[in-house]
């Protein structure tokens, strides 16, 4: 069967990077299917979709829960993507996050310290294709 | 034996509401110890504490999970805040999410739709006292 990995970026803590996560969602179609297409919609704004906060957050939930695989983009910093980073770490779940060291930051100690998640610095998409080959040819 | 409150904050997500967490920190001071008083250190600048990730990560969790009740403060988007909501939630804790609603924002739905926590608006320090009355009596 077809691998399902989950994506997951900021919406409601900034869309800085939603052109960035639109590039990943592509490059992780060839490792399967991405359950969340949505979070890299350029159309998609701060204030996410009008379903219902309960709604998405359980539907998200199930999605992750099925999933084989979390994918997280760490750089914009997000409750959303640290919760299910949470959650999926409790599971059981691999989970690699993709992160771009800026200047003046650290990237949480709660991420970058779990002995659970797969950390991977880059700093431009054409490093992706690398990354991702490695990862989920290991995982 | 004395209840022990874990207070969660932005701290690599961005330190503008520090001030706000130390007086959040004092009032709950009132209603056990509290486990993470270093969040609202105002001297704690946006990189955090210098002891390594790991040793952070391992120290908190630890704390999280000794603790009673987990108390965020959940208006700066934060990672390191939203995985320690994910974790709490799995483990059975209550969690008290305050939130200070910002025009044009709105509060990620994975927090303001999940049926494990607690959710919280104020405006101002004066009304958390209030809210703290209410919820450590019903907890």
């Amino acid at each position: 069967m077809k691998d399902e990995n989950y994506f997951a970026g900021s919406i409601r803590g900034g869309r800085d990077d939603a052109a960035l996560y639109h590039q990943i969602v592509e490059l992780l179609g060839n490792y399967g299917e991405v359950l969340t297409e949505h979070v890299a919609d350029a159309d998609l704004g701060v204030l996410g979709q009008d379903i219902g906060d309960e709604k998405i957050h359980d539907r998200d939930l199930g999605w992750l829960k099925e999933s084989d695989c979390l994918v997280a983009e760490v750089t914009t910093p997000s409750l959303g993507v640290g919760y299910e980073i949470g959650k999926a770490t409790e599971w059981g779940k691999p989970v690699l996050c993709l992160y771009r060291p800026v200047a003046g930051r650290s990237l949480s100690a709660m991420i970058a310290g779990s002995g659970s998640v797969t950390l991977r610095e880059f700093q431009s998409t054409a490093e992706l294709s690398e990354i991702f080959g490695n990862y989920f040819q290991s995982k």
